[in-house]
């Protein structure tokens, strides 16, 4: 596809998706965390990452009864966004709503009615196998954010997801070379253009349902050479087959630009990543002698370096 | 379609699902539960309903990383749930992980985050504004479930709602008329069968995506007229265009034999909803005088006379 092409893909989904609510509040609230001097002192250069986390959804009805839904349960992105965070990073956080929160991946999964319990008729009081996780989750969550160094944006449809990023990019541009896009969100790579959709539910009177979804055009392409050209950008790709998975992963290197993709296999994705650049691929296991440990804390460790590599020299 | 063809599909549906995780266990738990007496013994005559919440997923890939999803909160389902409580039946909350929990209704979409504040550096305390809407959740979802009355088993895809409704249904038969079925889940019409599917993630490389999708076959026939013959049996019907919903509503209650079909409209389904049966149509409202009122109040106490007149005469 050539260029002029390309750009016009690009432009049509904007302009055909639904307009995303609250675009100015976002904006603000962007521009006051990126400038917010954190307390603490302890931010690393004014360095900032945006983190992506869970799955988009593209709708098959305006009225929106069914969608078609990319599964992430957002643990990466949480673990991630908590490894930053300790690296000195402020971290924007778009989240699929209800999808995992940093600091509370230790959580059951509903924590009020789990990890609760009647103390007598009027009081209640926190289980004692769940009172370090909750007590550390509120704790942890609370500091962060009172600290500016962390600010949550949620989103649901892709249409939602797409508008944010290009706001977050913008708002990021002028950190140059300090900024960085961890694209952990599972991003649908299909869609049912607005206008073309059907307004009202599916009816499912006669027979099979045909349905055609376009390809989403490919942002990060976008978002790397026109958004935000000097941040440092790494992506992720997902496969359930791996015997494509590297060959995939390099492709996407190339050809959006990226300075590393990061690889993962479905069933393995909690114990070995694969991070692949210009100048090869890095396995990064889970420390396994720790029962307690994640993949990600050796992952942002060496994506932290990476950064520091090419603030000091963007040209590499 | 013949009764010998419809058979057939229905084996098809469930022969090509994936086998059911933990199918003994849910069986044991049921039968526990129906044939536990409430130690509150309150228990209207052992009249147990079967609520059905939350929307069913159709998994597009073995390995599911997509999937179609259809879209509801639960909070119809959960809300229902608290007024069958309230008039003495035993409740299975069959819903969709992560939905709207019975008693939870009022708290905002991460409690724990929101509803809780550090008190100092070692201890936490709940928000002044959220106290009584966490402290009665607790304490209504704990005293439920204590009572024996109140059993929850979460689902997510289709053919784990289907599986899971046909062993409830065999739990329930024994009970005859004093069981009931409260159908308020969005199931969906369309899936792809488990061996069509394919066996790794749909790749994205070339052109759009054409999807053909089966419908999956109409269970409330078989629930009806089968499963469990003699229970009242309430389904629900959404349309998002007003103007096809009753005509439609009055189709279901024929073709699947239903005792009532609860006919609602996506934009106004939280105010007014309209209960359809062979003797005419009553439409339900809101109670507009009181701020926190809802439709399933009276909903349920209109369906629950309904259930006495049918167990006093199920040729009614």
């Amino acid at each position: 596809m050539d260029s002029a092409a390309f750009h016009e893909e690009i432009d049509s989904f904007f302009e055909s998706a639904p307009p995303l609510k609250d675009s100015a509040k976002i904006t603000d609230k962007l521009n006051q965390f990126i400038q917010f001097d954190s307390p603490s002192g302890e931010v690393k250069g004014r360095r900032v990452v945006c983190v992506t986390s869970g799955g988009t959804t593209v709708p098959l009805e305006q009225r929106c009864v069914r969608y078609i839904d990319n599964f992430s349960s957002g643990n990466r992105g949480a673990a991630s966004t908590e490894y930053f965070i300790k690296a000195g990073y402020k971290v924007i956080f778009l989240y699929r709503r209800g999808t995992c929160q940093p600091y509370c991946r230790s959580l059951p999964e509903d924590p009020l009615l789990e990890c609760f319990e009647l103390a007598d008729d009027f009081n209640f009081q926190v289980r004692q196998s769940h009172s370090e996780a909750v007590k550390g989750a509120i704790r942890d969550h609370h500091a962060a954010v009172a600290d500016g160094l962390l600010l949550k944006l949620p989103f649901t449809t892709i249409f939602e997801y797409l508008q944010m990023l290009k706001i977050i990019a913008s708002s990021m541009r002028t950190l140059g070379p300090h900024a960085m896009f961890y694209l952990a969100a599972a991003v649908s790579d299909f869609y049912v253009p607005w206008k073309s959709m059907e307004e009202h539910k599916i009816q499912s009177a006669s027979g099979p349902l045909d349905m055609r979804l376009m390809q989403v055009p490919k942002m990060l392409s976008v978002l790397r050479t026109e958004w935000t050209p000097k941040a440092f950008c790494i992506s992720f790709k997902l496969e359930t087959d791996s015997k494509i998975l590297l060959e995939k992963a390099v492709m996407a290197l190339k050809k959006y630009k990226m300075h590393a993709v990061v690889a993962n296999e479905l069933l393995t994705r909690k114990e070995v990543v694969t991070v692949v650049t210009d100048n090869g691929n890095i396995s990064v296991h889970r420390d396994k002698t720790w029962a307690g440990s994640d993949v990600e804390d050796p992952l942002i460790e060496l994506l932290v370096n990476r950064h520091s590599t090419y603030i000091k020299d963007p040209s590499t």
